[in-house]
């Protein structure tokens, strides 16, 4: 398709992509939702490579986020690996976004790999003995299982839940999309929320 | 000695005991001085009524502190029996003041029951390996070891540290101040205090 002014400008502000980037999606692609595909899965690819190179992330910032009536708060470390980063706005911004995310959803973990084992398997268990799932095929339950697992756990992962203020990405995205913009690598280092009397 | 009016007002001021209280002090007592040590060892019992009345303590603040830098971060949790007091401007102050003492001095626990007894005794055990310990007389040891493990882990339990912005009272005592204050107990339920990087 052709790439006019007024697309390649739809396009960035909608994806983040730089001018050029966007116009040669637009002129790639067969559709507006083509192009915009393009420039996810080519942003997807620049986070992972930039997570890849494992450069050290020490620097960051500690944030706080204590709800009006100090019924709830949440202290978050974020990492990146300059302070350079750490002042920009991107990154302040998606600090406090982590921070509301966290308050909102209380979740228990950061990401996939620090769910412990034991709790996995725990609710494997449990959920084979549910009378539903023991009405179905001997051979679908571990596969249904699988499932019912993975959704249950995720949502007490930050990384996997959806963003509270757009539930169309993932928190995971969210940060991605940072990584992608900076450049840099960002890391949900560690989190505490507290509720009062909890 | 003779109460003042002037006089009655520098005892409130330096006590924050009620008038009445006040004149009666300089009124029992021969010299100021002795008032205010009257007046005090009031406040110390009254603080210790009110705590030894075991209210549930489950209102109060959560509260955070983070330095301009964004380098250091405290999350508190401190709590009364009343909506009333967790919103009165002596509990704020306290939570406010509560928190610049742990992000200056990252103290490791809350009060002295929180000690493991393991650590005390692992401490204990190398303080009397110490060589200017085995210098001195085998029956004073252990005394001279107890003192020493006790100042070392004061300095790590939040209540007993000296106040950093008047270290003529320890944490403690501020907090007792305020209990005194609002006639209500006041519980420093739980803290995190996190340094970029560590």
């Amino acid at each position: 398709m052709e790439a006019t002014a007024k697309e390649v400008v739809k396009l960035r502000e909608l994806t983040g992509a730089g001018p050029l980037d966007c116009k040669k999606a637009l002129m790639e692609a067969k559709t507006f939702e083509e192009a915009v595909k393009l420039l996810e899965e080519k942003g997807a690819k620049r986070a992972e490579k930039v997570k890849s190179q494992d450069r050290e992330t020490r620097e960051g910032l500690i944030t706080s986020y204590i709800h009006h009536s100090g019924s709830v708060g949440v202290l978050l470390e974020l990492n990146c690996s300059t302070d350079f980063v750490a002042r920009s706005d991107d990154f302040k911004t998606l600090a406090r976004d982590l921070c509301l995310q966290i308050a909102g959803t209380s979740p228990k973990y950061i990401s996939w790999s620090d769910v412990p084992a034991e709790v996995e398997e725990a609710l494997r268990k449990e959920m084979m003995e549910d009378p539903q799932v023991r009405r179905r095929p001997a051979d679908k339950r571990e596969q249904i299982v699988a499932g019912k697992v993975k959704k249950q756990l995720s949502s007490e992962v930050l990384l996997e839940q959806p963003w509270v203020k757009d539930d169309k990405i993932t928190v995971g995205k969210l940060v991605d999309d940072v990584i992608r913009k900076t450049g840099e690598n960002i890391v949900v280092r560690r989190f505490t929320r507290y509720g009062l009397g909890e």
